[in-house]
């Protein structure tokens, strides 16, 4: 590592859309930006949840200066508590006062106590070992979301975290883009922007255009209200608070990460909320229904959510009816769509009346869209650009992009998850590569890579598992008592005891074969078996079970 | 069943997209229309294909005077195979001559002979039983497609199939809208009609629109272009060989599929291309990239797909490079969502540009728009309607489009699969609910409910397995070898020597307990291992693999 140069290891959320971390280093010192985590997808079967591989910072722990978060969403917050947990409870964390609080809660969940965070607020400077930091506030889907500015001796660069650039945010504090301009004013060496939107032309509409949409959702309702949105997108829960005030609602606030989070918005004063308006989810029987609005988790058909409880008639305090409306006031993720859509038809399927975004513009994206993209471009105007937050589609939209507001194309960097740019004074050229991937959090064992239980388990969902257990005398290795067989998840055969006769007499050949070849050890007699068996199954069934032989000898 | 009752029986395709099948019934005369069948969805562990459940036909078979297919998609043919293989390969089947020319081709992979495949041509009629039939031409995005309209004593209903009213179709034949009017003006008792896009506002796109849009697109093209659309959209691969002629580039067909219904299609004067445009995947390498369109499968991201292979770069023809543009005209089916943006991403990062249906007008739907399916009844003035081809959301909003056309509120029954709706002289009720659901193709095995394998194989890809085999003393219980354990898919502990160590003295334990408690019966002792060990496993690692004790007595 030349002493001289600015490094910059994305560990994740390129190439992919989700856990967001990156690694900066300059002269021996390193500050981490965001520690975010993924949802498994369907094929990685069992497992709870995805983080970026941190390997490389496991060497080098003791040089990590600080952990910047942008914000609290958990694509950039969420592995915190593992990060923290493997290399350090004493690594300085900092972050907006909302980011911050949603962090501790996370921790206090983990047991993680003496843990060292910081509330930072914009404008506010941070010497952290060869960088100085310093927070630009930008608007996002959650408040408090702050851009990181890093400057070293090579330069300075910034990373965005998720932005758009809306006018008339709900709180009223549009972005800093006065402190942008002067950062480009001032010569910005390295843009790593977020690329979410990269693919929508365009200007993002700003997040007030949905509380009136609500409030004429709202009049239109009779009956009662279930509204769903993310729970950290404490603004929208404003709105419906708001638009459920002008129709004279009561608001039940249901599912535990949307109390959480409205508690904490509302202790640090980002949620205003007249008292008298929340009830209790069991009062809630106490109002007729044209008096309810209920604000759910669940607009993604995550399985244990409130909503999709609700919609499977399996939720103990909220039963749903004919007459009640869904509102949908958030989009799917990507991935989602299907559990999304089987959420929605059996809320038909109950006699509710669902509302989307497609029906009501009653949701707003939280980034920025292509001419947004492309304000960040030229109010900051960076020497390079390295597109942040994307799959491969959208890193290579946000480049073109770049190019198309004037930056040179040999200028524009379209990393990889492990591949660090490295700047000095003389230019900018991706360094070899370093570890990079995913780890699994899966039970309680944490950080592990299971790949091998991983494909153990697809291959055991595909075709299920045969297991043989073939008695052996320790002597002279002759068959002792009947092989025992047992089949899990294979498609039970129209003619099963035939099946097991016929398998029982292929493992007393496959012995006798061991035998004659005096095959005694007892692993390779189960490799044996293993090999005659599975060939055996797959002739009779078509299908490749896991066959799993185990060889006793008494 | 009354003899003077129509009966309308769904046993697919209603809260569900796909495998359409319905009964219709009277006077002892069973018509079957329709033999669809569904993708499974990712829940559905290693399931093939899922077909409707016709439990209901065997007992009836003698009765089926026919079974009639509106046109040759999967959702509406795909099942025929099974379905004449388990009530008799003697069953009439009868559609348009490309239906029925792809009905033959699938018969033929399923070594199916001695079917009975009747040509019907628009128009004709047939009299199967109580029944006469007329089949309807109507357009969508396979050619052949036909409404069936059946009477008998009661009156006339029409199952649409799928279709949209095309004013400009690519083979100049729209749909026969002067024999639906003159239906109306006969009096039609029922509409079944299709609900696949009952939740989109206006009339969709023609056809013809795609042409010149795909041949504006090809303009731009520098490289080698690959068009990825259904293999049995003839009309569109049509559209793709007319716009590859105007550029002078040849056309290359990959995917077994896309062959086949090409040549199926070819036979039948379906398409119409020009000697020579055809060139073969290994002599496309003779062709500068500029010269060649590569027409391909894998529009759904399917995983052995001709496209999705070359995104892997796995095909054995076609290495897709830098500079080659992959044209997607088609969009994804719900739940293929995260499939078609992988493979996407996977050709950005070959370097590939990607054009899809949102960044220009290349594909237009086959199902009709509210307004067309206000128009098909306000054509056809039905007294009673029943959606048809929907998820309950969609039959939910056809329903209120016929309410708005002015079909009364209680003239319209919102249906579910295996719920008769039943018709005579005095007017129309749901009957009893008869057996519907899914059946199953896993393997060899054909037809046959594997629920309990797929709950195994859903609890095996969640937590994985535990086999631990006791060898015991027939004599007198006693252990006689060391336990066996074996654990497959479970994350794979720190410790996992002192946890085996641990697991093996649990069991000792156990089987001691069951000794004092004179417990010899193998199945019994199985029962006690499995309850201890399941429970010691989850207090050490917190997650339920399936534990499968096995007790052998020597």
């Amino acid at each position: 590592m030349a002493k001289s140069k600015l490094r910059v290891l994305p560990l994740g959320g390129l190439g992919e859309i989700g856990k967001n971390m990156t690694v900066v280093e300059y002269d021996g010192s390193i500050v981490v930006v965001d520690t975010g985590l993924r949802f498994p997808t369907a094929e990685q079967v069992g497992i709870d949840l995805v983080l970026p591989d941190f390997t490389y910072l496991r060497e080098r722990a003791d040089d990590i200066e600080g952990i910047v978060i942008t914000h609290g969403h958990e694509d950039h917050l969420g592995a915190l508590p593992w990060i923290l947990r493997e290399l350090g409870t004493d690594i300085p964390v900092y972050g907006g006062p909302l980011t911050m609080a949603m962090a501790r809660s996370k921790l206090d969940e983990h047991r993680l106590k003496d843990t060292d965070l910081t509330d930072v607020r914009p404008g506010e400077t941070l010497e952290l070992g060869a960088f100085d930091i310093e927070l630009i506030h930008l608007t996002h889907s959650i408040p408090d979301m702050m851009a990181v500015a890093l400057t070293c001796d090579v330069g300075t660069m910034l990373i965005t975290g998720d932005y758009k650039f809306d006018q008339t945010p709900v709180d009223g504090k549009p972005a800093d883009v006065s402190r942008l301009a002067e950062l480009g004013r001032e010569g910005l060496l390295l843009l790593c922007g977020d690329s979410t939107n990269a693919d929508r032309p365009g200007f993002s509409p700003s997040e007030s255009v949905a509380g009136p949409n609500l409030e004429a959702v709202f009049g239109r309702c009779e009956g009662r209200i279930v509204v769903t949105c993310f729970a950290s997108n404490i603004h929208r829960v404003q709105q419906v608070v708001d638009a459920a005030k002008v129709h004279g609602r009561r608001v039940v606030l249901v599912g535990r990460s949307m109390r959480k989070n409205i508690n904490i918005g509302r202790m640090l004063g980002h949620i205003d909320v007249e008292d008298g308006t929340f009830v209790q989810p069991r009062e809630a029987r106490d109002f007729p229904d044209h008096k309810l609005v209920i604000v759910s988790t669940g607009s993604q058909g995550e399985p244990l959510s409130a909503l999709r409880r609700m919609a499977h008639r399996d939720h103990p305090q909220v039963e749903l009816h004919k007459g009640d409306t869904v509102v949908f006031a958030a989009t799917s993720i990507p991935g989602n769509e299907r559990a999304v859509n089987d959420t929605i038809d059996r809320l038909y399927h109950i006699g509710c009346d669902v509302i989307t975004a497609r029906d009501a513009p009653i949701h707003a994206s939280g980034h920025g869209y292509q001419e947004e993209i492309k304000l960040m471009l030229n109010l900051t105007r960076p020497k390079y650009v390295m597109p942040f937050h994307g799959d491969y589609k959208r890193i290579h939209l946000h480049g073109q992009l770049a190019e198309s507001v004037g930056v040179p194309a040999e200028n524009v960097f379209k990393g990889e998850n492990g591949l660090p740019l490295e700047l000095d004074g003389d230019g900018a050229a991706f360094g070899s590569r370093e570890r990079a991937g995913m780890i699994y959090v899966d039970g309680v064992d944490i950080g592990d890579p299971t790949d091998v239980a991983l494909r153990d388990r697809r291959m055991l969902s595909a075709d299920g598992i045969f297991v043989v257990v073939a008695t052996i005398s320790e002597q002279d290795g002759s068959s002792v008592a009947d092989p025992e067989i047992i089949f899990r998840g294979v498609p039970y055969p129209e003619d099963a005891e035939g099946l097991l006769g016929d398998i029982r007499g292929a493992i007393t050949q496959s012995l006798e074969k061991a035998a004659r070849e005096e095959i005694r050890e007892v692993d390779l007699l189960q490799q044996v078996l293993h090999d005659d068996l599975a060939k055996f199954v797959y002739d009779r069934l078509r299908r490749r079970p896991m066959v799993l032989p185990v060889v006793v000898e008494v």
